[in-house]
């Protein structure tokens, strides 16, 4: 039997978060839809966040209502702070994450908080979890920004992300997600980091969350892969970007990470032709964006 | 200290094989002179090959002879039989690549010969070298192509390819290179397969050719860099292609892949300034060709 890795798809949240382009609500479904049917299981849907900030994701409930009709989903939104989670929690959402950076400059610019409050916040969340019945329990991935630079304060130690998820360990998060917000990373950067997080956080899974800024953002998913990491995010078509970081590009597109992982013997659960199909969807409802990745123009390996 | 790890620039050869257009000798020879002055050392100037088949090397031997002007300079012209290498020791050219394929369906379109009659070809290349006085010695490349998969005939198992590099060895060539024609390989596979021809080659230096048709070279130099390879070919904004070999894109991109070994602690000896200004003129010589890579566009590293 093959091993088995896990993409997130996050395309409809990171993904949708820089461009120009506001898709109709009906069309993220359809997205949604088509990506669980590819045999994707975990998505992030969509951020809440105020709608004059990012308007784009003011259908966040729809979408979160909607998800609880597809069956094998498992929609995950992305939340700030508190307020943010009891929205989700009123709406009955199943997984969050919760975003905060090992850069303060970086958390200051993208939350408007500083790391020391995002912590207090995030303790608030989990305290206000705990309190709810077993069967509305909402799943929290703690996840950690710029864990490997940031472009507004540069170079990042491993130290500092080390105290971070340390921290989010004795919050009592669920997964603790180490995000290249930036696409700086290197394999060997990302060998030596996961290394010792996987060493502090036990029965905590990681995930890993690449930018391919530079193109190495393949390299290091098989770098964290060789560390153990079995779970990662990506976006179709290389799409994303923070808004609060600075030259930052898209994700590591989904499709050549799925079809990676593949070539190299995992088991991701994904139909390539299924997936295939959805790409040419992204395609045309996205017209004027820059679309990354290789897999759709390339044919495929016969090996 | 830094380890080294050196990269081969195949720009002005494999880069300029599959592109339609043709640029004079003048320009290829400023190309030289730059790449030279940034830093590289080995280059690969051209092949040796009819005129009628590919034109675009017919300057051959005036790249040979002005390459022996630039000091630093290690010129290295490609040779697909005896003929090929009669002409480059006339030139008096001090290295020599010569290209088999571990497809026989891809050696018979690429040179025109079965494999064993390509074997053959490199004894004779191999005995007339040694009769050469030792000064006017040759270095001698072997590179088998299509290593990891080949668009015509599929795939390729490892006992083929280690069943050539014995042979190379036996022959006595310098170094044996390997090379992902098509851009077919994955980390596991370069990973394993290397191991096995290191274990071979002993003394014989390997050097890793990846193209980066899927997305995957950068990764697949890594999972080579981690079994101990120092040797990697590469071009310029990721030109490059096989004519026969369908579906190839190009190789993996020089400037990411110095600036990713760089990243990663290695000393590739080139100045990453004057290798940006020569990207530049490159794009300016080849306004018409689709370039790849994403060093030139994207911001430096702080870290």
């Amino acid at each position: 039997m093959r091993a088995r890795i896990q993409v997130r798809e996050v395309g409809l949240r990171d993904g949708l978060q820089l461009i120009k382009t506001r898709l109709p609500t009906k069309i993220k479904q359809t997205w949604l839809k088509k990506q669980i049917e590819a045999g994707f299981h975990e998505v992030e849907i969509s951020s809440i966040v105020p709608k004059k900030i990012l308007p784009q994701f003011s259908d966040a409930i729809d979408m979160i209502n909607y998800s609880k009709r597809i069956s094998k989903c498992l929609p995950c939104v992305l939340v700030p702070n508190l307020k943010g989670f009891e929205i989700a929690l009123q709406a009955q959402a199943k997984k969050v994450i919760f975003v905060l950076s090992a850069s303060e400059a970086h958390n200051l610019a993208n939350v408007n908080m500083t790391l020391e409050t995002s912590l207090k916040e995030l303790k608030k969340i989990i305290a206000k979890n705990k309190k709810n019945p077993e069967k509305a329990k909402i799943e929290i991935i703690g996840s950690i920004s710029t864990s490997f630079g940031c472009s507004i304060s540069g170079r990042i130690s491993e130290k500092k992300v080390l105290t971070i998820v340390q921290k989010l360990i004795e919050c009592g998060v669920d997964e603790i997600s180490l995000a290249d917000t930036v696409g700086y990373a290197n394999p060997r950067q990302v060998a030596s980091l996961v290394k010792q997080v996987l060493n502090l956080s036990h029965q905590v899974p990681i995930i890993g969350h690449f930018h391919d800024t530079r193109g190495f953002g393949l390299a290091n998913l098989v770098a964290a892969v060789d560390q153990g990491v079995t779970k990662f995010d990506s976006s179709l078509r290389g799409l994303g970007g923070c808004p609060y970081a600075p030259g930052a590009s898209g994700n590591i597109p989904t499709e050549d990470c799925i079809y990676l992982l593949e070539s190299m013997g995992y088991d991701t659960g994904v139909d390539l032709k299924k997936m295939m199909s959805l790409c040419k969807l992204v395609e045309r409802w996205l017209p004027n964006e820059t679309l990354h990745g290789k897999f759709v123009s390339s044919n495929f390996n016969p090996n």
